[in-house]
């Protein structure tokens, strides 16, 4: 089993030294948590992380979930204490605002410790996960009366949450949902229908469960025009916030599926149950948008999570493994082979997984410190931006930072050899719970069309010229710099392969948008490149200033930061031109066959 | 669960139109399997895969092997009858000389059948997989007496083979193991030691288990060259071949994996078990490595047919699934929604797929081809020619095609979105199922380390260059070709990128092995590239030709050959760039970190 050590001090490095998240302290919260508080509190995570969530990761994917003939749902042995400490500890409103009961501390503190959280257990942090979607969708268009009823008891982890989207015949195309909704003439709906794949559907971690139901009021229109949202308590609360009856939704069947076990995926049945409209009647799409970015940024995190959980598999396999001599001569002669860590193809991997990882945790925080800014800050000017940077990252930390946790599950798998294989040592279970997340909140496929048919043009294309022109002045900036010059070489590179393709992309597709979806994919990774890039720009300028200053004790890790820069630069920038290539041949090749031809 | 079709229509293709199959019946053998004779066996062999081999995937999977108390192991409901008409249909010694019971049909034709049967059930198919690889162990090193006492049985299939090499502390390192043998005086040894991982180690299926064991005989020299290889029976046969006595070998537990469920990975005991030397003593890994050789085109293969059956399913998924619109308006007005085999994402999916299948399967039947050549003919430059394509190829397809197999099982599996990952679908499974063969018989990274460190300067690297050469050739043969040109001018890019590759290697790893080392992952994956581009060339002139001659009602099939060619030339090729940048970075960067510093 592998162990896990939460990256605090790389974390605060990002914090720090990179992000400038200290100069924020005008925006509330910000100046509650100041960088020593932020290090206890990460240190807090840290130990929930590793010492409570982490032992019940490998219990969670065994034991999984049980189903019982009345419909109930019994989670793994010690979720439930692990959930109760979580909530008690004052996780689950980390962000919230203080008069809902949370500690009204920055979104970008919550991310931070979130990872932490995730890689130790990504399946038990899907119920405050969930939870935490269901208080900001309730946060955003809840009626004051609302917010008052449902909020506190879901603040402190007494109430949990759901999304319900998905019916068997729809995912993705939510305009073909069918569960319905009638007036009950006194404000509240009679809610009908099937979803399905819903987490954290049914479980006994919390007394309630507050579903947010997808649904269609009788008369709406067709397609998705015509989508209400509807909040739909497992339990009935009346005006006191006593518990009441059993509404009629239950759960009919837990998913087999191929990983993250610990979470309970249900069938739910919705049968006449009570509802509340959630936001405006037939504004649910909306309205479940503010959940679904939070999420799709919360997915990322979970991609780039399992990567570093897996990564940290692999690094202590590799360095006790003994097998084989080092190509350059026995490393350790008094033994009776080399660790494998001397294998350049095993380094190969560490170092693939280091440079993502590492690059990945930079860019989520500095997206999330974004977020702090659109919801926070007064300047409106840089409220835009930041809200800006946000829309057009969202699609890219969900969809290319899923898409590598995943691969560098494999990788670190890998690594193990035969032994990676079988479930004893835990690797397997990072590969299948790595994988649903470049599914859910919208396959990745999906992220990629977001990117190219929405956010790319949305205002005549402003937020990607912002991200081009950081990309670009970071570059210049620095273009004389010897120390920093093979860098901005590297970076501006890729600025260039990319600026080629959103170049071909307004050539191409807009009068052939097939055009737009075939080249959609690789633009998505291309973008990723490049905004990894420049945050691996901006941590290798951070590290070599303070190596040339004070580095406190931190020298070997600033520069394990600097040549993990450099393997970046050297040798994973350069996918940019194979992304281009494909980019730029089109949409006729691709879709040249029948569909009988198949 | 995905339906599985064999594509006996393409591997006909191949065949006859692309490898010139027909232009070998002086080789024995050859000429009892005329094209017309071939097309029957491929009929009847997916008939077996398609009605009796496919509908216990899924069973196998569930059920997997039980292990009771006395050490017997039960294998999934089924699977016995499966096994029993596989064997009765001949297919176990389809290539087995006949004085052994076989059928001494072409290497070639045993392999395009094995694609369909692993693609219907890979795990299945391991029983027999494993036993066929025992077979060409004895057949290449046994005595004449060995010979006569166990082929008969084997061939027939009442007795199945193993391969045990795998102990605890060593996987890839054999010259670590432990495992030893003591002279019984009378020619037999005493046999100890744990072995794990083996495959089809204990199982209801046959009688008989005849494990072939390394071990090291006691005194024999440290390292590899004091390993030899033994025939252990599990049940004792006389000289007349009756079954006697069961030998002390026993499974002491079967793995908990993550896929394969239906094969029984065991820990097998060996306590003073008799054994019998099989080849020459401390000979053992050079015999091992007949068996491994062959068993690496036999992953390859699995590799593939994972790849193609996991295609097929998400063909059928996305030709039903109902899910939005056509980018360029509404394919099917009269459906709530068009098949989403109108998206380009979804499409780039089911092409790449697809361009890597027909290129995998033809280099597979090719190598196969070659494989009889080296093994068969009477002409000694023919037969050396044969050999170097052989021993140069093996890695290319083990290697590069179990990692697209297992890729493309996971993109198969990202078509169906959510439904993709529970698993009831089936899609799970045959990513779960795929992974395996990217680590067993050598994983990958030791695959590309054959390539770079033995395979390319073998002979002064005459492999090498005389497949650079038929490439090169192929490219100017047809460059004046108006029709041709685009794809040769596509495949000398990559052509030139991979000699570009290997000439920096030349320059640069003589004296830095870690640059090979670094370097071997890339290139191994590169000259797969150029491999493939290759055969896509071959068969884009094969099919251009009949088109202008008599396509013989193959006229759809041979333009769909056309068009998915030219998305590999187009989309895939281009990745040689970013693996030729990648390998001129050297080893510098990669291994410039102390252990300590991950």
């Amino acid at each position: 089993m592998p162990s896990y050590r939460a990256p605090v001090r790389d974390t605060l490095f990002v914090l720090n030294d990179v992000i400038g998240y200290g100069n924020h302290d005008n925006l509330p919260g910000f100046a509650d948590a100041s960088p020593d508080i932020i290090e206890a509190i990460l240190t807090e995570g840290a130990k929930l992380a590793e010492n409570v969530m982490q032992p019940l990761n490998r219990v969670g994917d065994q034991q999984g979930c049980t189903r019982h003939a009345d419909g109930s749902v019994t989670t793994p042995k010690g979720f439930d204490d692990a959930y109760r400490q979580y909530c008690e500890g004052g996780w689950m409103g980390l962000a919230v605002p203080a008069e809902f009961g949370g500690q009204g501390l920055p979104y970008t503190v919550h991310s931070a410790v979130g990872e932490y959280l995730v890689s130790a257990n990504m399946a038990l942090m899907m119920y405050p996960g969930l939870t935490q979607g269901a208080i900001a969708a309730i946060l955003a268009h809840g009626t004051d009366a609302q917010k008052r009823k449902w909020l506190p008891k879901m603040v402190e982890g007494a109430w949990t949450g759901t999304m319900n989207l998905t019916e068997p015949h729809c995912g993705t195309d939510l305009g073909l949902l069918t569960s319905k909704a009638v007036p009950n003439g006194d404000g509240s709906y009679k809610i009908s229908g099937q979803k399905i794949f819903i987490s954290a559907g049914e479980h006994d971690l919390s007394e309630n469960i507050i579903h947010l139901v997808l649904a269609r009021i009788e008369g709406a229109p067709a397609g998705v025009k015509g989508i209400s949202l509807f909040i739909v308590p497992k339990v009935a609360v009346d005006d006191d916030g006593a518990l009441g009856e059993s509404n009629a939704v239950s759960c009919g069947a837990i998913e087999e599926k191929m990983g993250i076990h610990g979470n309970a995926t249900c069938v739910m049945n919705y049968d006449e149950a009570t509802g509340y409209l959630l936001g405006e009647e037939n504004g649910g799409l909306k309205a479940m948008f503010t959940m679904m970015n939070e999420a799709r940024l919360g997915v990322g995190l979970q991609g780039h999570a399992m990567g570093e959980a897996a990564y940290q598999g692999a690094v202590d396999y590799a360095r006790e493994r003994l097998q084989g001599r080092s190509l350059s001569g026995p490393k350790a002669p008094e033994k009776k082979a080399d660790p494998i860590i001397v294998h350049p193809d095993i380094r190969r991997n560490l170092m693939s997984m280091r440079a993502f990882n590492e690059g990945g945790r930079a860019l989520i925080l500095l997206t999330a410190l974004k977020s702090d800014i659109a919801h926070l800050s007064e300047d409106a000017a840089e409220r835009q931006a930041a809200e800006d940077h946000l829309a057009l990252m969202t699609p890219v930390i969900k969809g290319v930072l899923t898409d590598k946790g995943f691969e560098h599950a494999v990788m670190a798998q890998q690594v193990f050899g035969g032994h990676g294989y079988v479930e004893e040592h835990g690797m397997s279970q990072f590969v299948r719970d790595a994988r649903i997340a470049m599914i859910y909140e919208g396959a990745n496929g999906i992220q990629a069309l977001d990117l190219v048919g929405r956010k790319l043009p949305a205002n005549g294309g402003r937020a990607a010229q912002a991200f081009f022109r950081d990309v670009a002045e970071f570059c210049e900036a620095h273009r004389a710099d010897e120390q920093m010059a093979p860098y901005t070489k590297a970076l501006k590179k890729g600025l260039n392969d990319l600026q080629a393709a959103s170049l071909w992309l307004m050539q191409n597709a807009v009068q052939k948008p097939d055009n737009a979806g075939a080249a959609s994919y690789d633009y998505m990774h291309l973008f990723g490149l490049v905004a990894l890039g420049l945050m691996w720009g901006r941590m290798i300028k951070a590290a070599q200033d303070r190596l040339a200053g004070d580095a406190d004790g931190d020298a070997s890790f600033l520069e394990a930061k600097i040549v993990t820069g450099r393997y970046f630069m050297e040798r994973i920038m350069p996918e940019t031109v194979a992304h281009l290539a494909r980019i730029s041949t089109g949409a006729d090749t691709m879709m040249a066959l029948p569909a009988e031809a198949f």
